[in-house]
């Protein structure tokens, strides 16, 4: 593993490492914030996925995270969205291809060779975590944003390590959606397929258990992409311990999420050291 | 002027205004964090001058001073370092033409018909923001990064509307720093000229009323062009309210000034509530 930069932050270190990973055949970068605990043993880990276009590093420089998770002795991981690299299939438009893996593995050509985020998260991307750092493997909880926002909720459903999910504006249903539909098609082979992969679809099955909280504006540029309404309705049906608020006046941007990172923050300490 | 965005963030708006500058003979562009309180009546205003290659954004997107700022319901200010534009004099240097205002007014050609920093910062951005916004002109700050630290201390000297002044691994010396020299030579036609805007200088000659609080990582990486001793020397001779921090393991990034943003504010929000 390469250390790309350290900058001591918060009285803890935001690193940036890049490491080769088997899943998506290449180079992953990923930033990671320790706290200062962390010197004197492991300490829980926050998963941070970010939206479409960004890279590991919007986040980690736009998000405000780090003074919280200081506060509270808690590291955060910010990993990349995609493969990259000029041996990496791309697309014209800004939501498929680089910058829009939509954390899943995908099967079919051109993205199959590199594609495979669900895999790198869950697989190589914690491997390499535990290997080299200072983290404690039964303190895990994910958060994310938009596209990443559905990443988090649909890994959570997946991989039971995740002790709490919250999410910022994610795209919530999206095999009924243009954030998801076409991706799913491209990656999959077919909406349908989409659907082990749709927050609201898994939630439905009862495929989620950690508790939930979701922050979405009311002024989203993207709102009617992100289907917040459906999951909504799926999580009361399912009388899960859930909490979906919709914030007056707040759009989609970084200005939005850093607003609120104190509270999902919060809200995750709740259950990591639970 | 010309609204480009507004964003909902921490209770209040996070905004991006263009305006016609007479100092600089062009267009200018600057953000502006309000606090919800301004909907009521006029509020304090703390200025941020970000360093060098910045533009407005920077700082309003990486140095988390906005959730500050709204728990004290003052109003954050963020200039462009230099006028922009094809017309605008350039040089291929990070540190000198745009971007690289050093907030003087230069004297000198190719500088002189746009470099008016000092103008544009005091007076016709100063205007525009009374003149639209509900901000307290008797309750002004001002702080600032690097160059803009050398912006802060040494506006703050010359115009006594500001109660505090604050900085962030500013340039103190600039006269006798690679970061000044060839600037005060380019826009003044000399270093002597430039003793009227260094910090240093200015504190010897007793120019500067207002409190004073500084930080510097102890591994800035840029530490021998900042000067720090200098100015502490002399703001310790002068027997003035100053506090000098050298923060350890801190370098001269924005991860160190957002760890200490809640600092600088508070320090600031008891001299314009006082």
């Amino acid at each position: 593993m390469e250390t790309v930069s350290e900058n001591r932050s918060f009285g803890g270190t935001q690193g940036v490492y890049r490491h080769a990973s088997k899943a998506t055949g290449g180079e992953m970068t990923f930033g990671l914030f320790l706290p200062d605990e962390a010197h004197f043993g492991p300490v829980p880990l926050l998963w941070y996925l970010s939206g479409l276009t960004c890279t590991h590093e919007n986040a980690m420089v736009k998000a405000g995270a780090q003074a919280h998770a200081a506060a509270h002795g808690i590291a955060l991981v910010f990993p990349d969205t995609s493969p990259r690299g000029e041996d990496v299939a791309d697309d014209e438009a800004y939501d498929l291809g680089q910058g829009a893996g939509f954390y899943i593995d995908a099967t079919e050509a051109p993205w199959a060779p590199h594609f495979k985020m669900e895999s790198y998260i869950l697989g190589d991307l914690t491997e390499a975590l535990f290997d080299n750092f200072a983290l404690d493997q039964e303190a895990q909880s994910i958060t994310g944003h938009s596209m990443g926002g559905h990443g988090a909720l649909t890994l959570a459903a997946k991989d039971g390590r995740f002790k709490s999910v919250s999410a910022f504006s994610p795209i919530c249903n999206p095999t009924e959606s243009d954030w998801g539909k076409k991706q799913f098609e491209a990656y999959l082979g077919s909406v349908h397929a989409g659907e082990g992969h749709d927050a609201t679809c898994l939630v439905r099955e009862g495929a989620l258990e950690a508790p939930v909280l979701i922050d979405t504006g009311t002024d989203d540029q993207f709102g009617d992409l992100l289907k917040t309404e459906a999951l909504a309705q799926a999580l009361a049906e399912r009388r899960m311990e859930a909490t979906v608020r919709m914030q007056k006046g707040y759009d989609h941007s970084y200005f939005f999420v850093s607003t609120f990172i104190e509270d999902h923050i919060e809200f995750h300490a709740e259950a990591l050291y639970s």
